[in-house]
């Protein structure tokens, strides 16, 4: 098998992930900017299927209209001539201090306006270049104190500001999806929504959940040291999965925007194993950005590495579902009547006056080491 | 102000916390076995106003049926000798070793069968007693590895075991609510519904919304790093704040179940502001247990301090409110025309084309720094 | 008792820490800078004893020999006019580019190089203002992978690095200590010497170990979860507590350096209790920085509040060791013979022989949550 | 290549390991005792090449002074019939209620002088049965609350307690190493010497350094989200790498103890390369146990796949060292006149003098990614 990328993979990384210039808080930039048209080329190169984009990674937030226009022409023009597509778009609601605190949370009303603005014009924006699926990271809503800001109001603000939204790109008769990416703090001290589970919950709360999903993110989960695929699972049988950030992280510390892979390949391989076996046909998106010790041959090898790996661990992905002595043992422990109890009151009644073997339910053993550790050598490649 | 608990606090323990025997996975017991009659008798010589229970705290998981009858009569005469009262039962679904691999998501039905008579009878049992709340916590629901079981079905599972509960309580005729406990990890390598937030989007999944909310345990959260507060008021926010379990907790650690405020006193401040702001009229139930280091008397100095503690930051919570220092600073920050801006076509048209002068709204400083400062000088009694 | 600073408080700030512009991994800068000289005033203005700074805060990675001359100039002529004291300087050897990859440990032998000789010369300015502690804080001295870098050759580059400028100070007639800063991660994945413990064993394997101390930082060991106090008692008793980094962090997250006494007032209280206890005579350096949310009228709210705290906490410290009930309590439990068994052989056959009776060991409660709740409410003003 | 394991690979396991029976804070034992003996065939049957024990493991606390002679002798018998051999042991200073707030640092004098008989009793045995390395794991070492001691005395009352059992073991003739084994917490709030880095600090204020190392354990660092690798590393230069604890652990949670390799694969990788590289030619312990849904089958499943995985590792490190592409990169980077500077005062002039070209440096790209990328690959076996 070769791990070659196809457009069929649906690979795809934001301007901001390959354009990432390598700042960090304690250092200044390492690479040179590249334009988006420059960019979607690298893209091409190393065989993406797609860009996706903030509004400002495009357009400067203090571009003028001609500007504006001559900018997405361009940038039109590199998708035409590489193939490669827009499958989602967003807004920058965090770099500018006037968001400082929050957009659609933040306490001064006039600020939240301008979020509801700058949203739409980059709805606007993300619609005309084909995006379909619209992210929506609360990354500064939220607080460093408590005392600074009323969690149950700004839970009505992000309420108000998505209900707006919704209606505002039906109104436009743009046939979109929002997608919320949850994260549990930085840059804020805290922020709202903290996991995949809040915001899910949340959208149940929206006048048209159904328009609504999520955007989970393996850094964003790990950071807060949650098992991300039970988060995915969840909103895929919610049916809430309309997107998903690829990438790793070493839980408990800064967002580190990993290689996908880089961190932790065995719970690498059950998210791909999951995203495969379930049929996901959306994106796989590379939230991710190249160490800054490199130059742009670097970025070039961590995208073509985010793609490798995803490709190897599908292929892992096959052998497991057909590598007898793993499914011998997974049959082994799943087995029995899997049907569930209805509920009647001669069933429940019933039910409560059977009678267990508690002490052998107990004494069975589950082979669950031998299973994990089969795993174990199927990916290190010696099965 | 006196800080001697009063019903009308209602401060709960259950029997597991007052009664905790101080054994943990390096060490043996500490303290001798107390009957629930004595811990009864215990809770209320410090002034507690309720107990909860797991049906093995009270009954013997072998007690035969005479003996159960027996220790629920002794048991009765306590409550009705001390006035004490039960507002919350739940089942142990996580001690025996049939549950080793879970009790609603086993991967075998019979074990998910003897969990859902295991816990109709338990429901019986707390109903018996007065409880009006029946709180689920699903410790052994979930995995050591991703290999062992599959995160759809455990859901599915989950689901059909709360469907077929809610029936069956409506069944008996009782007036029962239920309550989700959510957890990240510890007894299992990853539990399901790891945060509130999970929970509160898998409630909207069950066949009877209403009937089930959720029990947000302090530590629990911050097991993850998580902003306790935040969890709550979306489950307020939401109408599902049935119960909540206080104690206290470091971060990314091993479950400690601290007395109540003795790590975080300023995020147990913001908690108990939020819980009196709103008018919480449920249990502020302490599910904690003393150090390992105490005796019966230290059992009771953590009892008294969870209240005290309790008491004292209410009070502190009524002062932030009539500070005018503070108010002012919450005023100011908050102030403008906080109304939200309602869709029409025409709105949205006219939000597009408002001018906004985004580098005077980033330029303003929010005297957020101002108002902690005067937070914790609050707190430290200095004000 | 008043909370106002003097200069027997010995309460310093970084040039960077007041003079931070608020920008972070998704924001740009909030603040307008503000020169050296107008820090000075700031600092003056709210009662803070010294300033400390990097190389690089004072003069640019760029200016010409007579610019940094005249920039000396200004700049002492404000220490002068204000009578701020200068007692620590620092290198920055993290936010060039050159230093992406290590400045000490780098691989690049020119790197190395010229990291050295940038310290050289930031000493040489350092000194010249006054400075009696020179610190070293290896924030880009790790890697993101293992294959990157040899752990064992960077310890020995950094050594070299250490040595190499021990005897540069001592061959210059500077009277000068050196201290280690040490912190687990961010910027890089991995920092080498990630805590206190791990810089305190290294210094002892440097040529001249005497001359060489620690730096710790709350929020550096607090993002790894460590209990800091522990570090620096340990620190303390190897005397080699040459100087102290004080702010606040929640655990397992980004660097957030928030304001002393911030996130957790109780380890906050036991820091300055065995400060005050032991009689560390160093300066208290506030290493933290506002809210991005402020103006420069918050970030004197920040400073002024940095060292208000630690006065309250400094009280408090007397307090709890005038308080009876809680000095009865640490007396009962640290009562009894202290004094160590000294080894003899014959000392250890009786102490062989000697009966002990372990279960009346074992059932001593020892009133620990007592005296933790009495500290609690002492903190909170209540007692 | 065959992963049968050998005795040359000094793989070794507790008594407490394969003995260990599945019991934790919230859950009962589910797998039946096994005596010593048994537990020594088991460790013959699966390959394992020694076997290690707390005392305790060996001879209950309160075994007559005939029957621990009795178990010795079985013991012994034991492993001369299968060959298996004792290269380490330790106290158990920790499951006792006597040592509920520590043995060697408690408050009680009594208890200290307690432990310390118990230890030299403890190091007879451990030294009757073969053992040239005992281990000092202090998990009791430390605190809930820092109100209850002084860390100052812990340390002294530690080290007193070491320096004794120093000249205990030499006044009894025997050749034998301590090995120091750090952990930050679990069962205590906070323990003394937190990290790899405290103990070896903390080893060089002991009287006699050179008889005493440490014993770093994954899961213990893992737990701090500390890299392993990284205070492995410091352990080795500083010849103090006496032992060795491998398991598994995702970081900031309870302590796991997980099958070598379950969790991280790749920093197992590094460590294993290290171990390898270096030519440590100690144990190799696995101190770690099944996951609670296992019989005994599976406790040698996951003994197995300790061993297993680690010789996969040894393999893939030969590989890495072997790769003409990885070696490529690593010598690139790594070139260069890697020699130090001497320190000279001309030398140090002249560097101050010379010319760095910073740009230049700081534009190189280092390729990190691809050489990360390439090892990923091989561990993914398909290099």
């Amino acid at each position: 098998m070769s791990y070659t990328p196809t457009p069929a993979d649906k690979f795809t990384f934001g301007l901001w992930t390959v354009g990432n210039l390598g700042r960090d808080p304690f250092g200044e930039p390492v690479r040179k900017p590249r334009s988006p048209v420059e960019l979607v080329h690298l893209l091409a190169e190393v065989g993406a299927y797609g860009v996706n984009f903030h509004d400002n990674d495009l357009v400067p937030i203090d571009a003028s209209s001609s500007e504006r226009d001559q900018i997405v022409r361009d940038f039109k023009a590199a998708l035409s001539a590489t193939g490669v597509v827009v499958p989602m778009a967003t807004t920058n609601l965090f770099s500018d201090p006037a968001f400082k605190d929050g957009a659609f949370t933040s306490n001064d009303p006039t600020v939240r306006a301008y979020a509801l603005q700058k949203t739409m014009r980059s709805i606007d924006l993300g619609v005309e270049c084909g995006a379909s699926t619209y992210v929506f990271w609360g990354g500064r809503e939220g607080v460093e104190t408590d005392a600074a800001k009323d969690p149950l109001e700004a839970g009505k603000r992000f309420r108000e500001a998505l209900n707006f939204l919704c209606l505002y790109a039906q109104g436009q008769g743009y046939n979109l999806k929002f997608a919320l990416e949850p994260k549990p703090n930085e840059p804020r001290g805290d922020i709202y929504l903290a996991t995949v589970g809040h915001a899910l919950a949340f959208i149940t709360t929206l006048d048209q959940p159904d328009m609504v999903g999520v955007n989970p993110e393996v850094a964003h989960e790990q950071m807060a040291g949650l098992n991300f695929l039970h988060g995915v699972a969840q909103a895929w049988e919610m049916g809430k999965l309309f997107h998903i950030d690829l990438n790793d992280q070493a839980p408990g510390r800064y967002d580190q925007d990993f290689r996908f892979g880089a961190v932790n390949i065995k719970s690498a391989f059950f998210l791909v194993k999951f995203l495969e076996d379930v049929g996901y046909s959306g994106s796989r998106h590379f939230d991710a950005h190249a160490y800054r010790t490199e130059d742009y041959e670097g970025v070039k090898a961590f995208a073509r590495g985010c793609m490798q790996t995803y490709l190897i661990l599908k292929e892992k992905a096959q052998q497991w579902n057909a590598d007898s002595a793993i499914q011998a043992l997974v049959a082994d422990v799943r087995g029995g009547d899997q049907a569930p109890i209805a509920y009647s009151p001669q069933a429940a009644e019933a039910l409560k006056a059977r009678e267990f073997d508690r002490i052998a339910l107990g004494a069975r053993g589950l082979a669950y080491e031998q299973l994990d550790q089969l795993t174990v050598e199927l990916l290190l490649g010696v099965r």
